[in-house]
């Protein structure tokens, strides 16, 4: 239900069968079904409404077959909360071995054992609706966003694979979102959500964005899509986790995000502030008595040193990595808290631009270079 | 304060700075100013009233200065409770490269960097004052348990180290443990308890056992060590933390305990229940939907199933070692819960053989082996 817009910014809330999602909402990743080094009571004290599981991994291992058995996913990771999974397309074509993409799916080995598996529409239906989910996310081909050929050619596989997801999928308590591809082309952006809107999904993910384009690049592609999608549906961006990037897509009408970032950095000691990222290995924290952001309302905050965490962390203590993981999740929690208020205040814009104006952009070029990484991967 | 004696059981309370300790009491480790994957909150939820932290490791990172600059351990680690640090002797002997050891003190290197530095009585003195526990430990020599001629030499050097470590030590609100040696020997542990008994220390600890006797030639020990401890002084037997040793040790008079079992053990995926060890990684419970174990209160026996714990463990997730922490520190902590009701009600004879007949000893040749491992790195 869409409360209220302020300039493209939306205040919505979203039902699922485990509870209400106030939106813009940010899901934190559970892969394996569990948010790495958090608990469910976790979730809940750091004010978390939806998580995202991998749909890749879990069919692996320990396998949908297993969750289902024991009661679905949400009583499998004890979280009584909205879930959302993947259809594990991305990983397949980022994390698995030689595989083999046709029309009617994709084969593929397991990263863990190199077994052989075949995913295709109907299959990944299968999995999800096993998994059971609060939404469910249709099989999609993620390209290459600068390579029109390929997004031309793939953007028609995906749509027919949108189709017999869509025709497949029969749990009535579960929502299906299609995905929006096409790369940074603004006409196949539009055809892409032109043909999956007359396919009446649930919601409307945006996929194939963060994976290798410039952020310039990722903003004007939101222009053109964002748009073209129905109003009173959900629009999901998918893999954006960056607190500037979630600034910038909620003020081009997104409503929902996941990303590993802040669980992952918070891994390597990076933690978020409003002034922009630190890292807390770094020697200037050896003695610094303050929390990390000295207004924060976390766990970590209210509780330990930058000098504290820093030993935590040169020692090799696991929990540095929990207590930076508490943070970050809260960080952007929080954020998320923010910009819903901005929007239902109608100041989104100045928000907007006094968060931009305080948050120093991590470095541009080591970003780039992951971007890099993850488009080899990509390739094979 | 001792409160009751059943046989030779004893019910106490220990009073410190930060709180009192009803004993008999476990202490879990926390090596490096944090108990590995718990924090503080979680440490008073499963009811730890006392840790132990390790003043070599401190010592070397991040330096008892930076520690004392910052508040001393107890902010710096943001545990209220009491806290207890050993002196470092243990480490030195068993981690640290190239010791050379002489009456005055021993000269390491740190096994972090190479560096070079020395450990003499004064000198551990000031670095416990400086971290600031509720106890601190004197320094000692820590000799293969088996070895006669060894602890006969060794004893008297303990001996002036800890009248020593009693004359420097000035901190009024700290208490000092002396350290009885003498290894599996009556006549020399006796000697040893006589004369640090008059040295009047605020308790005492047995040091060197459970570092490669067997476990017969340990009770035995107690059972000449204990009588010959005053009955009004707290009794700490240093580096137990197996259930059936801690009980057998109970028996006997032992008040306080440490160990790195149940945190060490959670981290391989060993869980502690009323019948033994069990191993979540084993492939029986990979559909198991039951706790851990059944009547268990702790967070993760309330939330979670053997077939989720194993997956996370199997999957190498970092919450497995964290929830198995979890559940082992509470086993213990219920443990002593039991171990001081039985007292109180004088039925503690009845305890311990219904415990001991229950609980499977896990795998005495396994143990044997780690135990000659660990004095093949005392050796050097």
């Amino acid at each position: 239900m869409l409360h209220r817009t302020d300039g493209a910014a939306r205040l919505a809330t979203y039902h699922t069968p485990h509870g209400a999602i106030q939106m813009p909402a940010f899901a934190p990743v559970g892969t394996q079904a569990n948010v790495k080094t958090l608990e469910p009571r976790d979730l809940h004290e750091l004010g978390c409404q939806i998580i995202l599981a991998n749909t890749y991994h879990l069919y692996l291992r320990p396998g949908h077959r297993l969750i289902q058995k024991l009661g679905g996913l949400h009583r499998f990771m004890a979280w009584d909360g909205p879930i959302l999974t993947d259809s594990g397309g991305y990983q397949v074509f980022s994390l698995a071995d030689q595989r083999q993409l046709d029309d009617d799916g994709v084969t593929f080995r397991s990263h863990i054992d190199g077994s052989l598996h075949r995913f295709t529409p109907e299959m990944v239906m299968e999995i999800e609706q096993a998994l059971g989910p609060d939404i469910a996310m249709v099989l999609d081909e993620c390209p290459d966003p600068l390579d029109r050929a390929y997004n031309r050619q793939a953007l028609d596989r995906t749509h027919r694979w949108a189709e017999r997801c869509k025709a497949s999928h029969t749990r009535p308590d579960q929502a299906l979102f299609g995905i929006v591809q096409g790369g940074i082309f603004p006409d196949l952006r539009q055809e892409s959500a032109a043909f999956l809107t007359q396919l009446d999904f649930h919601g409307y993910a945006i996929g194939g964005l963060a994976v290798g384009e410039t952020k310039e690049q990722m903003y004007a592609t939101l222009d053109e899509t964002c748009p073209a999608l129905p109003q009173e549906k959900p629009r999901y961006l998918m893999g954006v986790g960056a607190p500037e990037d979630i600034v910038e897509a909620v003020a081009r009408g997104v409503d929902l995000f996941d990303c590993v970032l802040p669980t992952r950095i918070a891994r390597n000691g990076s933690l978020l502030t409003p002034e922009g990222r630190i890292n807390l290995r770094n020697a200037r924290f050896a003695e610094d008595p303050r929390p990390v952001q000295e207004d924060c309302g976390c766990y970590t905050c209210r509780t330990f040193s930058r000098a504290y965490l820093r030993h935590l962390y040169k020692a090799g203590e696991i929990s540095a990595l929990r207590l930076g993981t508490i943070h970050n999740v809260y960080f952007l929690m929080e954020l998320m808290r923010q910009i819903r208020a901005a929007i239902a205040a109608g100041t989104f814009a100045d928000f907007r631009a006094a968060f931009l104006e305080r948050y120093q952009i991590s470095n541009q070029q080591v970003r780039h270079e992951q971007r890099q990484r993850r488009i080899q991967a990509m390739r094979g």
